[in-house]
């Protein structure tokens, strides 16, 4: 089942594949003993709805929804693959392919812990699935698709889409994730290109961009835009002690990814930045001639791309909104800013019964201290699943990969020794779950 | 013969059709009755030697130099020509075509010139040529021929390659050019690009660049690296008057241009900027993913090419040694810096009898006043000249563009009555340079 999905494109951001995939998952949905609807009646890629009832000794009022989604990243750059990325190859060991991490191993892990427990005496609670296909694209439907559907989607708690083995061997769990405002700022000077001997007199659209950037970050890493931090909680006692409980390998880090700089965390615990800080992180940045040589343009535009991650509270369309005021307030009325896509953060309850039940289960079944950070560092569409389900909604992602599976770039892969654990967890979770109460 | 020339390309950054021109200019030359030499032993494109001795009548005592080059800029992006850039065709009195007017329409005037005054009782003066095919791409080769063929291209004053009318119709000329330090500046933060959400904690390239970019030019745009304006002579109440005295059409050039800014010069006049000011312009940056919609990446390098314009005095390679001290002593150390190229501004003496002669001849075949200015705000390789054949030879340039010829842009054109009036000019200037003595 794992190496057939995996062999079958699914690219959002090019369309490619998507009819092909969701006949695919909803007759392995279907295999697995499940109730399928397709819905595409909220714009996008269809949303797959799969549906098993617990077992004739299975708890029915308990409800465990999983979140996944069918499609991947571009596959691109394709000489940069060892193996081919739709072509599910497996050696020493691990399946390559393009979507093995992110994530069709965890759907196949998820449906084959699924097929186990009915072949052995049916399911110990009722099981749901969303599974969605604009995930690697900012899943910009999924909001309108949980808000129409959100009776068939409810449920008492949520395993969310990924996760993996730490560089020690531990599964990594969260149970939050951090919210986004991905920002487009463009300047632009002129109609045309100019000779850049006019550099004397003629303003220049990088130099403003530039100019402008810098104004919004100091060179020690402090985000300068006016309020930018004024929503962020400060830190409990228990957020710090969960970030300083789990080691960070920094040099491994370092080593690892050749980082020419020390981590700005400085003397910190990277986790205490990783998962609570906000951040602003320039993705791209564009103007005038990058070919070989020199060309003596006074290019005519300039654009940037800008990630702020965000934590609790804080709302994307006011971070647009403040760094739309800074810029106007320090002079660059010329530069313009716009939201490519905002997300929320969200944040499970760490205390929260099913969250323990999701971290004691890891650990009986990997064998090994499992760990559950509060957050992810990344982000991803955790809130809509809160703000449609219930906000109390328990909500923890854990998964098949590994520390370098490689997730968005070439060489992607998962190990089947970890797919294994990862479906034993899911077994041993979905027991638990169903023989809890109230 | 202008038709033919631009029809045969004749790209440098390309090195397209130099084989091909080097026979046809050598032709060309040959027809005119010049003794035409050929020198590719120091590297690059050939650069051509065409001699033609004064006339029965003439003075031989006395030589102009003419410096023109065959390369041209390559004709890119092709589908914004409205004619082909390589067809010449002639539409409402103007030539269209790649070099038009930089430079091979004046290398025609030129000979026509000669050509008519050999037809009409021998050439007044001796002329030399000396035309190089690397213009476009900062004539690396060049100085290596001047070094060694010093006696050869021996000269008691020189026509440059360029000019043309500026929007009032005045012949517009320069008796010196400024200098260049083209630099590259580029960071590299990791091995591979990383998910962005690592932005709290590992340092990213595009940011570093952007600050150390911003550190070194002030909002205002005033050069903050130390020293930079050091080398920098004030400027004489003879230099500004000649700034004063020429009208600068700012609101046309906005206009024109679609220019969003005010021009950085404020209320003084721009050509004191443009043509006594160094100045630091971004001709282009990149750095991480610039397509549409969002990429979450932190991206692993970015880079900057800067374009220094020189004064008399600067060195670019001591501006190199500045700006590299600049980015140590702000701990920008992982920012690296190279020069791409580098030129010395030259500045002919303007009180020198030739170039008043160029002025005033210009004067009579134009029927309005000519307007001679210290330097362009554009940069050439003058400095090798003075360097090689002496430092006190003047050096005018001249030329048959327009205000709006396009050099480097498509649809570049000159106007044939602007050949016609740039050849007479050629006729006059010659004849008045054979009758000076001493």
């Amino acid at each position: 089942m794992l190496q057939r999905y995996c062999q079958q494109p699914s690219i959002a951001a090019q369309q490619v594949g998507i009819a092909e995939t969701v006949r695919l998952v909803k007759e392995m949905a279907k295999q697995a003993g499940g109730e399928v609807s397709v819905f595409d009646d909220c714009g996008g890629n269809p949303v797959i709805c799969a549906e098993f009832a617990a077992g004739p000794r299975g708890n029915r009022d308990k409800t465990l929804l999983f979140y996944n989604h069918y499609d991947v990243q571009p596959p691109e750059p394709l000489d940069e693959w060892t193996y081919p990325p739709f072509g599910a190859e497996i050696h020493d060991g691990k399946v390559f392919a393009r979507g093995a991490a992110d994530n069709k191993g965890d759907l196949t892990v998820r449906l084959q812990a699924i097929i186990a427990l009915r072949e052995n005496g049916g399911l110990p609670c009722n099981v749901k699935f969303l599974i969605e296909g604009e995930e690697e694209i900012g899943s910009p439907s999924l909001p309108a698709y949980l808000e129409k559907y959100a009776d068939q989607f409810k449920a008492d708690a949520c395993i969310w889409e990924f996760g993996g083995k730490n560089m020690d061997g531990q599964p990594q769990m969260v149970a939050g994730i951090k919210g986004m405002c991905y920002l487009q700022l463009w300047c632009h000077g002129a109609d045309v290109d100019l000779h850049s001997s006019n550099g004397a007199i003629v303003d220049n659209a990088a130099w403003r961009l530039v100019q402008a950037l810098a104004s919004m970050k100091s060179v020690d890493h402090r985000i300068l835009v006016d309020g930018f931090y004024e929503d962020v909680a400060s830190l409990t006692p228990e957020l710090v002690q969960y970030a300083e409980e789990q080691p960070f390998h920094a040099e491994r880090m370092k080593e690892h990814l050749g980082l020419r700089r020390p981590l700005i965390s400085g003397d910190e615990n990277p986790n205490l930045h990783l998962w609570y800080a906000p951040t602003m992180t320039i993705c791209g940045i564009e103007s005038g001639y990058t070919g070989d040589g020199s060309k003596t343009v006074l290019p005519r535009r300039a654009q940037a791309k800008l990630d702020c991650r965000l934590v609790p509270n804080q709302d994307p369309d006011d971070i647009l909104e403040k760094v739309r005021r800074h810029l106007h307030r320090h002079g660059f009325t010329d530069v313009e800013v716009s939201q490519v896509n905002g997300e929320r953060a969200y944040r499970s309850e760490m205390n929260h019964p099913f969250v323990r039940m999701v971290k004691e289960t890891a650990r009986e079944a990997y064998g090994v201290e499992a760990v559950m950070a509060p957050t992810s560092a990344g982000t991803g569409p955790m809130y809509p699943f809160g703000e449609y389900l219930g906000h109390s909604l328990p909500i923890v992602s854990t998964g098949c990969g590994w520390w370098n599976s490689r997730a968005h770039a070439p060489d992607e892969s998962i190990r089947i020794e970890d797919f294994e654990q990862a479906m034993l967890h899911m077994v041993l979770l979905l027991n638990r779950f169903g023989e809890t109460q109230g």
